[in-house]
């Protein structure tokens, strides 16, 4: 059943997202070598975009060309076809035949699904309520794509009232971004505080006073039930279950994403809240048939396997997919290049999220729940595990707030917000796993006016990852420097550090200034 | 009714505590001069000593050598008479006479009550209920004079189990030295935690955890009814609302002291909490009559004033007792010898409660009840005055808890503890009523492995109060040492500092060390 040496190997990639563009790029060696043929199906007509900044777009910060992740010319000159706007209708795993709406069928010998997420469609009154083709009033948007990217802008750029209906990242990112650039926005969400159990009530409170100092307005313990349309059926307002009403001109739907998975089930695969895939991320039960990104669920078929029992679905974040991307084309070149197998996918520690825009600063991971003083008054064992031990700073007229929850010295999980410089080393020690100072207050200091980046106590040494998304660590940054990249999209472009979710250009930047300092010194 | 230039005056002093000492001391020039005939009348056989060192005698860590406030020969020397162990029973204002009950009677011209407070005795079954003349039985002690420290003592020398009521500071510090010594202590006390309504319940969380973890036990939200004696009438155990019993060799009553008025009552004296004086420290609505020290409460006969209005009767505490000692000699030598009047006593500010020991370091001053985020969730103008900001660094695992609560920058109220730079850094910021650094996290700093006592960032200049009892600045402290002080003691006799509660002991030997080790340099 393996292809004959001579005969190169099919490999069709269904979705051209980021992660399946990283995916192609990573096989580019295969392709040119001749011994791969791979092409890569997206439905929209634009080749993969960095989806994080589709708010960015909106508002007016950011252009199409500098969100681009594949150049499909560039990519067929290596031997990678890119076929766009193609939707595909089903998959024949027992012919091997990949069957479009639009023509084809492309036959493959290896399936790579990169299928993605789309925006979830909350349950309101007069929105469709088919969750696979939503077809959403005019006033309404998601923030996935191009299209909704040009429906914020249109109402940014009328300085519109824009009603953002969840509290999550994405949708203060968004409203943050909108309410800077002019408009005035409204954020609902369910709960005392936006981001509701992520944050601790601390954090939460201190992050919607800094919110509120930034212009938003927020409407907490909201529960939306409908929207109310004009004689156009353009949205009005958002009805909320106590009766009131939001005005506005633009509802921002940002109530998370769901996998994509209908294709896959259309096709037999196992699918929970995602495609079902092993730790090698093949699907489960059949074979030649992978899953990566956000359509993707590590879940194995051993019943004891503790990593994937404690597993909560696809993260939602493009460091995990890009980190899938990267391993499943190596163990392809390992295959088809005879390159050495890569070392298998370590396990995903959580998720940091981080919450960037002017006056805001913030970085948030793993369980905070924890207060201070419970770990004191309980000093219970935790089922034989050491106690969980808290400290906090809290300077809430300064929209200050940090939180380290530690278990024999290790982060278990963080809050960092005001504090850029604590958020960056308490990010790196979260992802490292070392162990905190004693004196956990040194953390402070690296926002004391005194301090700089790589300072005293700081932990940032050449070894440290700068770039969590794409997996870059501050010495790549600092050799790309040194090697004449002077600008953060030249080092973007060199290292892929800065191509995410963005979160690391300003310490791209430093570093460029750093060492031009230092030259001209 | 003046006595003649000729005659000198006759001022005679009931009380011979630590207020009386300074008081008669100050008024040397006037009795070396001549001027004045001074007569000082102590009940007990020992002349003043310091009673905030009671406990520390009672476990061996001083000797009555140094807590000494007072030579009888050398007032004598210097024409004051110090009469000892005499009980005074009556005063004659009419005729100006002193009568007590072993002889006299005691003529005077004018006349300073300096009786102090005894300590308070709560109502327990068992217990003798007479506040005035208590008699305790044994194996119960107070802790305010002599005979307490040896009770208290032999309980620790034979390291018996003591029990002490009351979770004031008085019954912390006592507790805390008694378990150092070997004793088995606990302190029994109202409210979940110790220092009740003084602290805020994070701050009071993490006290507990410290003292526990400092060996002490810890009895909360418990109500003592009475105790329970053995066949000999000695103390065996306390006795408790709930029906249970704390079993012990020794109970210390540590709940508090109550001015001693009786005697101003039976002479018809202004009296409530305790005996009524002005602003210059006048017994109201007579003559020739003053009180100083823990007997006096100042509440002058103007409705209107508003700093009586906000007074809350006398403080417990010794800098006030001899803040009052020295302005009333002050103006006693400005009428007898012509010295400039002394200028008003400032309003006192609320103290900062110290507490002290081998792990423990807390300093608490004013209000400290808010919490970080109740300034952010209600915005209000509290009168149309500043919104209170607090911050707060908790790292209770470490012991570590500072708050500070700030209007406009300046301190209301803080806690320090754990970390005594920063404790010695809010105190003279809450006493000078300085604005804090906007960065409050600068504070913290103080305590880091790099600091040192006048670090950057720290206010401890040479004007900075060193010593609060005594009211000595750290310049005062440093001159002593150049001018050849090698010893705490030597500084303490030659500038008073570090003679009342021995907070600052630390800070004058840490002085020390810092010139000797530069004169080594």
């Amino acid at each position: 059943m393996t292809p004959a040496h001579s005969a190169p190997e099919r490999i069709v990639v269904v979705g051209f997202g980021p992660v399946a563009a990283r995916f192609v790029d990573e096989l580019r060696p295969a392709a040119a070598a001749g011994v791969a043929e791979v092409t890569v199906i997206g439905d929209e007509e634009q080749p993969a975009y960095n989806r994080v900044l589709v708010a960015d777009l909106g508002v007016g910060r950011t252009a199409l060309a500098s969100m681009r992740l594949a150049d499909p010319d560039d990519l067929a000159s290596h031997g990678i076809r890119a076929v766009l706007g193609t939707h595909v209708a089903r998959i024949d795993r027992s012919r091997r035949l990949v069957h479009t709406a639009e023509g084809g069928p492309f036959p493959y010998d290896r399936l790579v699904l990169a299928t993605g997420a789309r925006a979830a469609i909350p349950n309101l009154t007069g929105l469709n309520p088919d969750p696979l083709h939503p077809v959403l009033p005019h006033g309404v948007t998601a923030l996935r794509d191009l299209a909704d990217a040009e429906r914020l802008s249109a109402a940014v750029r009328g300085r519109k009232r824009i009603v953002v209906l969840g509290g999550g990242v994405l949708g203060l990112e968004a409203a943050l971004a909108a309410s800077e650039e002019g408009a005035t926005v409204t954020v609902v969400h369910h709960g005392a505080r936006p981001l509701g159990r992520q944050i601790d009530p601390g954090g939460g409170a201190t992050l919607a006073a800094v919110l509120r100092a930034g212009g938003l307005r927020l409407a907490p313990n909201a529960r939306a039930t409908g929207i109310e349309t004009d004689d156009d059926g353009a949205f009005r307002a958002l009805l909320l279950e106590d009766g009131s009403a939001i005005d506005g001109d633009l509802l921002v739907l940002a109530c998370g994403a769901r996998p994509r998975r209908e294709l896959a089930e259309g096709a037999g695969l196992g699918t929970d809240a995602g495609i079902l895939v092993d730790h090698r991320l093949a699907a489960l039960h059949t074979e030649h048939v992978f899953a990566i990104g956000d359509c993707a669920e590590v879940r194995c078929a051993d019943a004891t396997c503790e990593e994937c029992a404690r597993g909560d679905g696809p993260s939602g974040l493009i460091a995990p997919g890009w980190r899938q991307a990267d391993w499943l084309a190596a163990s392809f070149r390992s295959r088809l290049l005879g390159e050495p197998a890569p070392a298998p996918l370590p396990e995903e520690r959580p998720g940091v999220i981080l919450l960037k825009a002017r006056g805001v600063n913030l970085a948030l991971a793993g369980n905070v729940q924890r207060e201070p003083w419970e770990s004191v008054a309980w000093d219970a064992d935790d089922g034989g595990r050491s106690p969980i031990d808290v400290s906090l700073w809290a300077d809430p007229a300064h929209g200050r707030y940090v939180k380290m929850c530690t278990r024999k010295g290790v982060l278990e999980g963080f809050i960092a917000l005001g504090m850029p410089r604590a958020a960056a080393e308490l990010t790196l020690l979260f992802g490292s796993g070392a162990e905190l100072p004693a004196d956990r207050s040194v953390l402070l200091r690296l926002d004391g006016p005194e301090s700089s980046l790589g300072a005293p106590g700081s932990s940032a040494g050449p070894e440290s990852t700068l770039c969590r998304c794409a997996g870059v660590s501050r010495g790549t940054v600092q050799e790309a420097v040194l090697g004449g990249c002077s600008t953060v999209e030249e080092v973007s472009k060199s290292t892929r550090a800065g191509t995410g979710c963005g979160g690391c250009r300003d310490s791209v930047r430093e570093l460029i200034e750093q060492h031009f300092a230092v030259a001209a010194a």
